[in-house]
């Protein structure tokens, strides 16, 4: 198979931000934890993405984030394929997590903005993420911006990307675009080439491979990651990238119709023998036998035996 | 004067989510935060509410939080005397916060939902509630919900209220409202007769004792809250309650011209003649030069001197 061209980026194709396993009292499951990242890297997964959105990263403390760090490096996970979400509410918080990392040897860091209060400046914006790196202050510290604001509400408009990158050049390096919306990651690919814009759901990878991303960093990918390797494959080889898509795309549609975190647990309970695996915590609820079912089904199709 | 008739209340009155003054490096400054404290509690303040929106509570870590927590009890301020903030986007942060406050001997705990994700149904939120509180596993835990919308997106509908009484019945005890709408503030006075609702603003305070509010928890209290709690004490005596709140509108009404706290963060740098209590966390900025003058300017007439 023809190999991609050499790159410099330090991520590229399928990451996952890999599930949180919990155990009967709620409190993460760092065995479980481990089993399925490894799982996730033996099948298709390029590199993790620890406590985004479909980590349940927001649900867990600064101290479980990092002990969960450490499980995986002390599996032997190396750092260069984890991509940790270390953006929080707290500047403290987020500067521990962000050091942690850059520390355990992370390629880079998944950056929320603050998320509590709404309507702030751009400014604002701005001074949190800029603090937030100067006070990590280690050279080898690489951002990627988490822009979601369906949940977060605070994003990066252009003008902001524009800013941070030139205030933080080789330090800002991309973007995960979890706004559902192709012409916003259009605009950034065309506005920002060598910034790597990943879409944050695979619905977008083929048009987002076509217009330069790297790749996509997606909740599915938890069960689903040959197939979405397989768009990539596929692109890179000069291969039937559409048809590739369009299965991507009918499971990710089918995935959609139910709520996406509990669904994933749900149907990694099946994969790994463990219906502890239907566990979130709140305000997340579990999904209940009905549309376990369901999200067994639609995953029937797609998932290797672990 | 004509005493208010006893009441079985936890908190009456005017309470303040006490501002949090940083150092240069933005770490919380606890000598100074104590003697604001102090002030207000010395002025007008009945209660204080800790790491409220308006103390820049989520902004804080919990360890920061604890260490504020301590300093004011250390300083003599009794627990019944403080209603802190503990509700965090993380359940173990939350009960962590919580189980400290009770320890500590407070009055009760004013409780934000997990604000990260949108759109949870209200069975997650009762979820996340009720895990807190039977987590904590103490008697006297005593909790305040926080409706705030504006910001935490996630709020207590009536029907959410409605189960959490019937499932922790005194220990579920009141409400701040924050939405800023009087009719979502009165349906709930009405609807739950003994169910303490707090305003969140002073602009409501008149209609809401006169509607069975035991007070109002507002941001403004830390610079005017002596005219504040003039409206309570005008309404117990049968003095003329509508000349005072005429007052505290119109200075509330002045102060939300300027962005909130870092308005107040101005007048307090005045109040207690350090420049340094101008600094707020990112994503807030604070005051330019101008607009401080127009805070201290709106403060000049109501502040009483430290």
């Amino acid at each position: 198979m023809p190999q991609a061209a050499p790159s410099a980026r330090a991520f590229e194709g399928v990451l996952s931000p890999n599930l949180t396993p919990y155990g009967p009292d709620l409190s993460p499951d760092p065995k479980a934890y481990v089993t399925h990242a490894k799982w996730l890297l033996a099948n298709g997964v390029d590199a993790l993405a620890p406590f985004g959105t479909t980590s349940e990263g927001n649900s867990l403390s600064v101290d479980e984030k990092l002990m969960l760090l450490d499980a995986l490096l002390e599996a032997g996970v190396p750092g260069a394929k984890m991509m940790p979400g270390t953006g929080t509410c707290a500047l403290p918080d987020s500067v521990r997590l962000t050091k942690a990392s850059v520390e355990a040897g992370c390629g880079g860091v998944l950056l929320l903005p603050p998320f509590y209060y709404k309507g702030v400046s751009e400014d604002g914006v701005f001074a949190a993420i800029s603090e937030t790196i100067q006070r990590v202050g280690d050279a080898r510290l690489r951002v990627y911006l988490y822009h979601i604001p369906p949940q977060a509400q605070i994003g990066f408009s252009i003008d902001l990307i524009d800013r941070l990158l030139k205030a933080y050049p080789g330090v800002v390096v991309g973007l995960k675009d979890s706004s559902g919306d192709w012409a916003n990651m259009s605009s950034l690919m065309e506005r920002f080439p060598g910034f790597d814009v990943f879409p944050g759901s695979e619905l977008f990878l083929l048009d987002g491979l076509r217009a330069g991303a790297p790749g996509t960093i997606t909740a599915s990918s938890n069960v689903n990651a040959r197939a979405i390797r397989a768009v990539v494959d596929a692109h890179l080889s000069g291969g039937d990238a559409d048809a590739a898509q369009a299965e991507i795309t009918k499971t990710r549609k089918a995935l959609q119709t139910l709520p996406m975190i509990p669904a994933l647990k749900a149907i990694a309970a099946q994969l790994h023998g463990d219906a502890g695996w239907r566990r979130v915590r709140p305000p997340l609820l579990a999904l209940p036998d009905a549309q376990s079912a369901a999200a067994r089904e639609i995953a029937a199709g797609v998932l290797l035996p672990a």
